[in-house]
């Protein structure tokens, strides 16, 4: 009972690796448009769904009361690079409520962006909660627990109220009831719940769509999307694959990247959602699929196939900056 | 026709990741003592080999001529971190044969030993091919060329003369012919063969024992082991799994990681080499693998268990140190 091998990984004249994994097209009804592999095994979404668990921010009143504009929007939404901009932009959503990054449960790491680790490297500085790649979730968290007029501290213990917010609200979206033992901790310490990726992709094509959902939640939903449509740079940051995706196709199509090799995607125009899992975990791969998919489901002109060619077949380049592989998609992700 | 999983990745109360792979345990006649999967389908065993591409050194005279002690020895073999010992090391065996890093066609890449790093960066210094992880085999070959009287421009093409006795090597090593087609460049530009992992464990067996080899070759092969085994920090660094290992076990265990998943192993007590492949290239599953089935095979003491333990079990930290999960091996791994 195993997926499917999804991508492979090309060096020479040989498959030197190869990624299986599952991948769900759903539309806003839950109908699957396409599954591939085992689409109702739960997994854990990881970061894929920050999208979801900011309409949280948005629904307490805390974006508005705060008077976050796109960039915080996106940053809630955001898996960051951990550049300047993006450190800015989260101790500004915590001042707005009167914090800092005292506030902040995720634990600090060194940005992922190389240039902006250095230059904190030669100002002898050390990175801190901000820095974290979701420290804007994490201040939408907080910042949604002071919308509600309660105690933030302790926002990322399942029992706290933002995340029994933040779990209800995921489950409204992707149509399924998650025990409370199908919990998992993430990276920056919050829960994260499984789900089958058909739920999953349900979850996306409703933020796509708003079909089905109360008007508050249509409305956060549409608000995120287009602030991340807008600030694209801002949920992931310099050359990194989401942002690229939405710096190029703007509000048709919104990606989100998880650890462990999960991603999602919202295709508004075609009222469709896109969960996705590697088995492995490999980011690489998802990746690859990811591209391939919405290639395969967007309308595409000829400026979006030039970009699809680059995401869709990766190459590989070595120290000198030789070609020496690509990364290929399956054939049963291209056929139609 | 899918290969076992071989690690899976816990979080919560879920198999979060899985990963699957082939692994060989053969003895130097080339008998199978262990096949998990496929181990007749030929992979790229990438830097796993360097130990048995490190054989040209010592057998063209290299070593002796510019006097290599175990620490050149043992970089000839590595994939370094990049520390200033490694790089410094790096640097005496060119300077041995009146060269510098302009010989070396590796290319540069930011030392992986993160301290290293920003050292570089707060001395306002770039990396040099001295910092590229393989630059202690790149010098192996040039100084091979210079012992062997040809010019060492160009050594890392498959037609050089260097990269031609390696291949020899590495065939006779393995018992196994490998067709000019079944190569790829590695992410140091040299050849990489293709070599099923049966034969593969068996070149590893060999080099453990000397067993079938000429007595010039089992010297060369006994002199890289205990240089290995004497310096374990040159064969990887700080805090790495190859150097941990070989810390430990000195001369009863050499390891050898390399990318894409690739792991290789030898046992001189049991008179077994060890070879593993992960399918998706994943190396934390790699290391996994590797552990558990040097738990298994050597005769362990309370300390060797010890060791072992966190090895074959490796617990995963979030960003606040919490524990969230951990790899396991398959069961597969462990019974004997």
């Amino acid at each position: 009972m195993s997926n499917p091998v999804l991508v492979e990984v090309i060096r020479g004249s040989r498959i030197e690796s190869a990624h299986r994994g599952a991948a769900a097209v759903v539309d806003a009804d839950g109908a699957l448009v396409l599954a591939l592999g085992h689409v109702d095994v739960p997994i854990y979404p990881r970061s894929a769904v920050k999208a979801l668990q900011a309409l949280v921010m948005m629904e307490t009143g805390a974006a508005d009361r705060f008077t976050f504009g796109e960039e915080e929007l996106a940053l809630a939404c955001a898996s960051h690079g951990g550049e300047p901009g993006h450190v800015a932009g989260v101790a500004r959503m915590l001042a707005r409520a009167g914090l800092d990054q005292a506030a902040l449960a995720c634990g600090g790491h060194w940005p992922s962006h190389q240039a902006s680790a250095h230059a904190l490297v030669r100002a002898g500085a050390m990175p801190s909660a901000l820095h974290n790649n979701c420290s804007g979730k994490h201040a939408g968290f907080v910042c949604a627990a002071c919308a509600m007029g309660i105690d933030h501290r302790n926002y990322v213990a399942p029992e706290h109220p933002v995340q029994r917010a933040v779990k209800a609200a995921i489950q409204e979206m992707a149509g399924a009831v998650v025990g409370d033992d199908e919990v998992g901790i993430d990276g920056c310490s919050v829960p994260t719940w499984a789900l089958p990726l058909s739920h999953l992709a349900r979850a996306f094509a409703r933020f796509a769509t708003g079909h089905g959902l109360p008007p508050q939640r249509a409305d956060a939903a549409r608000r995120l999307r287009a602030a991340c449509a807008a600030k694209p740079w801002f949920v992931a940051g310099t050359g990194r694959f989401c942002t690229e995706v939405m710096k190029h196709f703007g509000e048709r199509v919104f990606v989100k990247t998880g650890a462990e090799g999960v991603f999602c995607a919202a295709l508004p125009q075609q009222g469709l959602g896109i969960a996705i899992k590697c088995d492995d975990g490999a980011g690489r791969a998802a990746e690859v699929v990811a591209a391939a998919l919405i290639a395969r489901f967007v309308q595409a002109g000829d400026a979006d196939r030039r970009v699809f060619d680059a995401l869709v077949r990766p190459q590989l380049r070595n120290w000198n900056g030789t070609i020496v592989g690509s990364l290929s998609p399956s054939l049963m992700l291209l056929v139609t």
